[in-house]
């Protein structure tokens, strides 16, 4: 980038659509030497500089935003007021930016983008653009979505506020995901492990089969009564029954966590939702893509097997790279046991190494974010032995401030997005169909499995715990983030909409009634953990 | 971006060239409706996720250079070995990597770049790109650099590993310039405060203009025996003169705090580092910047005034924000007493407001940089005070593990750039004159200013503090940054390439004398720190 100038205290730089009228005549005739070069970098540096301030100003809303979360979570943790936990209370302050945003501050269109007609016919990752002998490199930021007239939706204030999807996957999720894993109380989840595997697979593939079959028939019913605006094949309805299986681990056990709940009933659901994100998440992948390359958006046999081996072998390649790192890390804290003396290096070491696993999963085309999930779990199982004192409660601070700033950073974007998005797709039908849906689907994946495993169990999950559990699968980061991945077609905008009502409705009823709904369940509280030092104590 | 199918374990997708001959001539034909969009979203999609996958394999390279860096950094501590700090360490195994990837590496050229030859008169800061009825949103990276010879270097590997300079001023240098601020040993400083501002400003812009002068010189009689490539105006000399003035904090301050070298001479090097790197920012945008408009590159004395004028502004506002912030974060965690008891909100609070700092200053046209300086040096002496015990220890270790990140990330990137990048210009004549002129440039700066200085103090700085200023003047990352931002010239590139030398030279070999250097200059090590408690004990 240019050297941009940035002092202007004071002095303002004439804003660009003020200069271009003036320029365009020189801009346009063009090709006039030097003077008319320089004259373009300095247009050029300012456009650059223009827009650097406005993501500045953008990014510095939302660190506001996170900043009064934070304080009224104090607020409410200072009051004991249990009905709105700090996911619930993001959401509703990314609401109240996003309604200011949509409806209370009006900016005037800057003419600063420039739509070109050229003559490609893909779009490549970079394009080098020749402007006046100078070559400017640019990245291939995303597909911007168009409206149902297929107009560009050019509000380029709303569409400042809108982050890359690929953020969440890169950058908020593995924090999220790895401290997931980093703090799981491993004793309890390793004696429900059977049950606990059996919910996030079994479980999570009915659910995405029962809600795909049961939105199919919506779709068609919708069809059929004319109120389908555009395309919704089955594959469509099947990615959806994938994404909002993906249950939420946040919330729920953050209550659980403070209430002190009965360990066995944390673990199966903690442990479910940890691992049934990773499951959605290679599920939904496996779904929306047709191996065959064929757009018939129809299911045969093999593609069903093909995909089965696929999922197997990203699951596996992604369990065994995040193993394999948190083992390394394991070995290299072991034999260099004198890092002990320098915990700086060593949580850095740690961390280094976390991140790590992250890229190697992603530059072998597996999913970073399930190899962190294993990776943190395998950290917490070997590596923390072999910390310094002081690095195991670095590590562990760490991982829980990025965590804490990373989710309630997606739950803001959630609320703001509901009125940032600019290609809802609202159906009524839809919705509702929906929500029976997911009501069901979860229905279907808890009490069956329940009753088989109880056939297994000598510790039974009791009717109880199986409604809590029915109850408490809240929708939130994960449903979310596979959900605004791409919402390039009116399929995946109605299902994007219907997805961010489903995550509000989880989150504040079902995340706002989860206290007297523990004890109307006779959930046993305050229940000491008998558990040996872990990480998450 | 749209849905990118990623899970391939041992089904690699055909890679985008091997595609292209193939689609071509379908593709060139175009506009022939649905199938052929599909399949362009298809190899979009592909070369998306393969651009994507490299990014991630080339990060890799960084985390693991940063691991590597680590894990030796440690051993040296183990031996107590002295003579090669870990920022020169950084710097070599920077170096290793990019000799291999320059010379040990070859990848076929892909072609997954496109360059577009539009009719198009400045570069905007987003394009809009029609790709047969879908539009895709592409940002300004960067300009590309060309050789002498005007072409596009296009060694793709060499550019992908090439980070776009604005990263160091947007995410590496604030938490480096912030905790170099937050570590302050507040009471030393303000005994010294008045060296310190003398050396820091009025030594700088001594510097910034001795050096300039010797190499505008040096260019003159360069151009006078046809030794120079290009134009060299004495702006640029000015602009070189402002980035190696900058001194860096890190290095040998790591070493004097290591052997707790003499506090004063401690205070003066540490504030008068810290505080040449805010002054030399400054400086440099304003000298780059001819407010006239006016390409003439000459030195007249409106300009100057104007730019004391926006200097002065400038560094105000960007102090007076830094203030701001931190006594305001200093206030809530103050009223808000309460917070004491949840560490986790304390932190992620301080964090978010220092953060804020940065991002407001941006947003309002200041350096963000220095603003975080100012800013963590207010929450030392105030905000400190207000948070738990707990939270100060939280808030110290996550700064000194962003700082370490960061500046090992730094220099390893510093070490890298010898290879990868691609338009070095290295002139005998100009580096050695840049290496005299630097050297007279500091000397320039420390003698007389000392000597005025000891007019006024009690408690002179006598011949040998002076001698080991001199010496310890490093340069690092902040000049390092300063020469990188901007390289689109013959000038800046030969600058770059020279201040790269300049760096080496003085982390190394004037980085690996110190610890000889104190002991022949007889300064007193090992002693005792004798003021209270303070951020940095």
């Amino acid at each position: 980038m240019g050297f941009t100038p940035r002092r202007y205290l004071g002095v303002k730089p004439p804003s660009p659509t003020l200069l271009l009228p003036f320029l365009l005549p020189v801009l346009l005739v063009g090709g006039q030497g030097d003077g008319n070069a320089a004259m373009d970098n300095v247009v050029t540096e300012r456009m650059a500089e223009e827009s650097h301030r406005q993501d500045s100003a953008y990014l510095l809303i939302f660190i506001m935003l996170l900043t009064l979360t934070i304080l009224t979570i104090w607020l409410f943790k200072h009051r004991r007021f249990r009905f709105l936990h700090e996911t619930g209370l993001a959401m509703i302050y990314g609401l109240l930016v996003g309604v200011i945003l949509r409806f209370g501050i009006h900016v005037p269109q800057s003419t600063s983008d420039v739509v070109l007609e050229c003559a490609v016919n893909a779009s490549p990752a970079t394009l080098l653009v020749n402007v006046s002998g100078r070559f400017y490199e640019y990245t291939l930021k995303g597909e911007v979505s168009r409206g149902k007239d297929h107009q560009v939706q050019d509000d380029e204030m709303l569409r400042k506020v809108t982050f890359d999807p690929e953020v969440f996957f890169n950058i908020l999720l593995p924090p999220i995901i790895f401290h997931a894993g980093y703090s799981l109380k491993r004793r309890h989840f390793f004696r429900n492990i059977g049950s606990i595997l059996t919910y996030a697979f079994m479980g999570t593939v009915i659910s995405c089969f029962v809600i795909g079959l049961l939105m199919y028939g919506v779709v068609s019913f919708m069809k059929v009564v004319g109120q389908l605006g555009g395309d919704f094949f089955f594959t469509d309805c099947l990615f959806f029954g994938a994404i909002v299986s993906a249950t939420d681990p946040v919330t729920v056990l953050a209550i659980f966590n403070e209430l002190k709940v009965d360990v066995d009933l944390y673990a199966l659901l903690f442990g479910e939702s940890v691992l049934n994100d990773a499951v959605a998440i290679v599920l939904s992948s496996i779904v929306a893509y047709q191996p065959t390359g064929d757009n018939s958006h129809s299911f045969e046999a093999m593609a069903v097997l093909k995909s089965f081996g696929i999922f197997l072998g990203v699951f596996s390649g992604s369990f065994a790279l995040g193993m394999a790192t948190g083992v390394m890390t394991a070995l290299i804290s072991f034999y260099f046991t004198k890092l002990r003396d320098f915990p700086l290096l060593e949580t850095g070491l740690f961390f280094l190494m976390s991140w790590s696993t992250f890229l190697l999963a992603e530059a072998c085309g597996m999913t970073g974010v399930v190899a962190v999930l294993f990776c943190g779990m395998t950290q917490a199982h070997y590596t923390y032995n072999n910390l310094s004192r002081d690095s195991q409660d670095r590590t562990k601070q760490l991982f829980e401030l990025l965590n804490f700033l990373a989710e309630n950073f997606i739950f803001s974007y959630m609320g703001l997005t509901l009125f940032s998005f600019q290609s809802h797709v609202f159906n009524p039908m839809f919705i509702i169909g929906a929500f029976l849906a997911v009501f069901l689907g979860r229905a279907a994946n808890i009490y069956p499995l329940s009753f088989l495993l109880n056939l297994g169990r000598r510790n039974k999950i009791g009717m109880n715990f199986q409604h809590v559990m029915m109850f408490a699968g809240l929708r939130g980061a994960m449903t979310f983030a596979l959900s605004i991945r791409d919402t390039a077609t009116y399929a995946r905008q109605m299902m994007f909409s219907t997805t961010l009502l489903i995550v509000f409705f989880t989150v504040w009823i079902c995340g706002g009634g989860t206290t007297p709904m523990l004890s109307f369940m006779s959930i046993p509280v305050g229940v000491d953990s008998d558990q040996e030092h872990s990480v998450s104590n």
